[in-house]
């Protein structure tokens, strides 16, 4: 059995989104207890990320890690046309990736109590991100 | 219901090397219509990413930045009896992954309209690499 | 069909712990023929990880890259209160991911000849880590 919703989010750029609470619902409306929850962002410069979450300053920290090791602006890249933070956000979405697979146990998201799931944006301005949920078992 | 094939691929060496169409054949040819595509190499110096496919610059970019990130020739590598692009291959292989999972939509594959599907070689010389694809609904 | 067992794992901490066999016997068990093996560790500073699995070099390499790649103590993290090894941590995991997918062949797990699955812990100390590995076919 499988079920699948498409998730419609607006990003307000650069920045993580906590989507636990969407993920959840459609897992729980698909009816089934025991399998996976796929989540997939449908473009190359936002990303899927489990992250801790209770302190904020985790993902601000990450944040600034991301930065300094893929830096805006950097002679090496060529793809320049879209701004400088293009680049960047394809090579952040390929390091952090689009996909995100999770169990489902007892009907429910199998995720450790400190596991958040967040849609990363890594452009500078907002985006309309579409997320596709594919429940199976 | 989960279908299976073995996609036999031959590299000429480091770089990216679009397989989206040799999937999407696996995915109309199971009959599956809502569900996941599953990817994967069995190798642990070549992996499989989802990467902007429109403007070739984001991959020799994304290439440039690996090199630099994980140096070839660095002193802190020991594992160097298979050439000094051996290590960084297998840094760059888990760092960008080897599995891969795409949602089925409408008995498609369910990607953005930016998104391919690369093996990625890290390996200076030409390879052969295996791929199982698996489709499961 | 969806079968699925916890893995109760300890550490000594942070390094690599090979878990190939523990996996295998989850898909043995299954009876499942040809489908998916879903591995999550439900930790946001422990990550799963295939590695090569003949020279024990390759993954104190590996641990040297990111030791590197992520300082202890950098002054970009403010996340600091449970120990300067914790942000590391949670960045390490991200970039080396929870989850990891691999496919289920002739009843076997279909893992290339040098394909190890390893936990990675990434605290100093040592943890009980939990894993839920799920199979679907």
């Amino acid at each position: 059995m499988a079920r699948q919703q498409q998730l419609d989010l607006l990003t307000a750029g650069r920045g993580t989104y906590d989507i636990t609470q969407e993920v959840k619902k459609v897992v729980t409306a698909s009816g089934i207890i025991t399998g996976l929850c796929h989540v997939f962002v449908q473009h190359t410069s936002a990303s899927l990320i489990l992250c801790e979450n209770a302190d904020p300053d985790v993902r601000a920290d990450l944040e600034r890690f991301l930065v300094n090791l893929v830096p805006e602006g950097s002679p090496m890249f060529r793809h320049i046309d879209e701004g400088s933070d293009d680049m960047p956000a394809h090579i952040r979405s390929i390091l952090t990736n689009m996909d995100l697979t999770l169990p489902v146990v007892k009907g429910q998201l199998g995720l450790g109590i400190w596991q958040g799931i967040y849609l990363y944006e890594h452009r500078s301005s907002a985006h309309q991100r579409q997320v596709t949920a594919t429940i199976i078992g």
